[in-house]
């Protein structure tokens, strides 16, 4: 089948590498062009620019965008005029489904098409291949069946479940149709959300094991800033993480491939001291809290989660500074010194 | 009545004042003789010691410890072979209530009573009075009410409550028994966890509304490291933070005393700039979340302000490196890179 | 001065009355005419309807509606075509401050000024007065003075601040032009945020207070699916909430209005078995996570207090299955068996 | 090797038979005799009771204990006055870790010696084989070591980290020594924190695809207790959950074994409707949290996780109430009726 793909970044220049090997036709463009030459390398067409893209494809066109969410709308606007009726858009970036929803609207009014395709695997999608959220309308995503397939990682990736057999489905290969317009990078946010809450579960236990050894540390100045450890004598391991996340990887109920990712970190640096800690959100968590606002139900861990990498940042900073000056009206507490009231 | 006081630090001395001041015969004592002479100012006896505190005092003795929590067990046992049977000893400091118990044990042995009392009010309790919560044998706590009563605001510190007439309770005082042994130091542990709550909802609110003017700020780079505020347009607010907390003061749902330090706070300085932000926690917090795991009760909200306090020390430090590192490992997301996945 | 006031329910109507015993002239409309009445007894003009309120009231007049949030634009699109050019409406329910902003912007279309006005102080402030947070152009909210000076409490509800001396500000009144249109709203939104947080913290104390008891309750029978308690011993307190919740109110660190309610009804039952603990939310806590997203800024406490308002109305139930169905899907157990794994 | 095992529930039944298949010869009590017949009949060797087991086994014996944690302690003092000098029990269970120091403290001033072994893979280790975390004296851990490797998965488990080369560490077969004496049941512990939060991620997010067709359901009544879904049409998606679960199970970051075991649940029942949703807790959740409060360590994920299944079983009822009673005290609010104040 034949595909356009624009953006060849981290994960679309896999993706086009992967679906070439599968014996597709794949045009490719970035704005970088040695991007594109890597594809062209592995059998990839190269386009100049858009309008070339455009002009190398048969009709009903399918050009995928695999560029940052910011960019989406831009490029669809200059795509559009140089599309014709029946072609298919596909965002396989981390849109917000809300722009999905209106994205789909502005296009229909042009007799074309978007699907919106949530995509996780990262840049290990091209050995190990690409999950996909898919949301659209039925017709159209089954008219790209193939494409999805081939990005999949098939159901070889993971031992069947308990009952079923026969062909697989297409949710055992690793893609869905979820539902109408945004409801793939509906999944997929949510998706997303779900990872925040485990990647703060790993993190924070390993910080508790980190610090199993309080009790061997010198203690700190006997001012009351700080209440003491009552019981040092329980705190006294130094924990080996590397070797623990290794172990867990096998045979425990948290085995992941998160886990793996983790070990093979923590391989690498036990302290973790080339990050500086601040990390980044792109979204999906927030987004995902703000569904589960609007649909009045709890999510308590994710919204942990979020905030956490928001303190991360720093922007906690004013908040402490209220409590700080709080202490001190009532309790003459200055900070770092006695401490009752 | 006779009394004897040890520690007269930011609490103990100003509560030494206020008993000499309603008629009471208070013998105090510190390491700081300055302390010593301060409280001998306002009508105070001074011991030069220990021994010379439990001589000074009449049998059978009262004496109240105003001691850091960490000092407490060290003064007892100088104290104890001091004092004769059926003397009390208080202890007013933030003990945990598992050493009360211990301790009252300890002294029963030697037919000595232990009172524990649970003390808020801060540095302002010399005009506003002390709210006392106090733990231990009825008829000791009985025999001290005069000392109970003299320390406490009294009733006309807030209106009565609809249905309470006559002679006012002593809860109506601002003091209470409330159990035996350890129920005192409960009670204000549980005292300090609602504190730890509603300082971090004030602390939260006040950053959300400091930070009512982002979309007034230059945007970020347009990285995607982090998500772009959608509409700027609705973040176009600079609120008076100091104005702000002074009219919620009057008449709002939210008025409270520690709104009333919160509004002194920022009407000296709105950023609080004199303040870092690390929040020490005194150990009521911990032990109010570790009742609350032992009794199986759900306390999100004083859970999340006490790890927003250890957040604040840079305890989460090594979780967040473990955060950036996955997400290195599965994006490629370098710190403050880009963020698709 | 002169204001129509529109929706006479539990705080328009109190709000009214509070305005005519100042010696303004106001004009009321209510759908249940027996409101009319009450507000006419106290001195209050009777409007009919809406068109015979605004035929009422002169030129530039001023609107304030008092009607639930889901029916201010209704009555806005009624009211419109009976107003003039510099009239004023305000709304003074609780909208989202978007709404606001674009109701602002319609009104503005035809020459009519906004105004949006967060009050605080529910059914009490007949008596106590109402906090107000105002947003709105500077010209028209300075031209409603005397209405804000007349319905908010007054300097005299609370002392002065250290360093507040001379004239009293406004904010020392209870209200304050919190900036343009929607930061009433803005700011009235926090504050409910922050009621949430305070709310919960004194639920989460007050729960964990009530379990102080769990050592002499008779133990659950020894399966394992419940952590048997460590320490029995430490649980034996029948603590009463009641009093304690009357002594807090005096001298403590967490004396606050709230707190007033919370002595008042533990008064009245202790148990508090007339309520089943379904805990609905107007929105305002909801739009105050979402600004805390939106900003980048954590709030973990309100966030728990919000969820745990959804929880308490079961909208947990189905993760909580997910719990279940993981727990028999690794370990075999079957809710409320043995717990081993 | 020989061992005795003692408790053949649903792990350790699974556990005998497993080293019976690699060769070892393996001693088995329990207290249903049925259990002792299932793992004879693979051919471990019956033993008719405690004396007997100890009895059937050559010194240096090693007793495995694979009983409910409150059953460790009175059958570790039926077995030690049976036991010789240099023996070892090792407590398979999930024992509390302060309760591992204090047993190794005891059986050390008998000679015997103590290896806590936190053992992990549920029901599904006699295929998947069952990963360990031990602690005690590195001698005898070692002279085990054929045991713990029989009970392991293996390396081929899963695939090896990057960078890992040569013969296979022990944590690449499955199990690890973590420390001395509680270092394995410390980690256990933090493990099953971590599974708390993982489970309470996925739970989260299948609560918000359930519910991402709020805007297709009728809307509830128009009363102002519950804020109505602003965009109804953002919420109109009718998610198939085991679809979704079985298609992240190949590529997708949050792939896992417990995203399996949820795959495999849904499957059967998408509505999980066998499953009343009243999660119980064995108690590692809460202690990794009471480590996280020692050691100073935020936990906001797991804290959150664990308080979601105390609130599933009602523990936050009376918390409830007091926010529905203070919602009426200051706005007069009846359970389910008008909300604004």
């Amino acid at each position: 089948m034949q595909i356009g793909m624009i953006g060849l970044g981290r994960m679309g220049g896999k993706m086009a590498i992967r679906l070439v090997k599968a014996g597709h036709d794949c045009v490719v463009y970035d704005h970088d062009s040695s991007e594109i030459a890597t594809a062209a390398a592995e059998g990839a067409r190269s386009a100049k620019n858009l309008p070339d893209l455009v002009k190398l494809l048969e009709r009903p066109r399918a050009v995928w965008l695999m560029v940052p969410a910011a960019a989406v709308d831009a490029v669809i606007s200059t795509l559009t005029p140089l599309l014709s009726p029946g072609d298919v858009v596909l965002d396989g970036g981390n849109s917000y489904y809300h722009d999905d929803i209106r994205r789909a609207g502005e296009l229909r009014t042009k007799d074309l098409h978007y699907v919106d395709v949530g995509v996780s695997g990262g840049v290990w999608g091209l050995e190990r291949g690409f999950c996909h959220m898919i949301g659209g309308d039925t017709d159209i995503v089954q008219r790209l069946d193939p494409i999805f397939r081939a990005l999949a990682p098939g159901v070889d990736a993971a031992s069947r479940t308990v009952g079923a057999t026969g062909k697989p489905s297409n949710a055992e290969m690793g893609f869905l149709h979820c539902g109408p317009t945004g409801a793939g990078h509906f999944v997929k946010m949510v998706h997303n959300g779900i990872e925040y809450g485990m990647m703060a579960s790993y993190a924070e236990g390993l910080n508790i094991l980190k610090h199993a050894n309080a009790g061997l540390l010198a203690p700190a100045k006997t001012d009351a800033e700080t209440t003491p450890l009552r019981r040092p004598d329980l705190y006294k391991y130094d924990i080996d993480l590397p070797q623990v996340a290794e172990m867990w990887r096998r045979g425990s109920v948290i085995s992941s491939w998160l886990l793996d990712l983790a070990a093979a970190a923590l391989r690498e640096s036990p302290a973790l001291d080339g990050y500086a800690g601040r990390v980044s959100d792109s979204g999906e968590g927030r987004w995902t809290l703000q569904a589960a606002i609007d649909e009045s139900v709890p999510a308590p861990v994710i919204s942990a989660a979020l905030f956490a990498r928001f303190g991360s940042r720093g922007e906690a900073d004013y908040a402490d500074r209220v409590l700080s000056a709080l202490r001190f009206g009532f309790g003459g507490h200055l900070e770092k010194t006695d401490e009752r009231h």
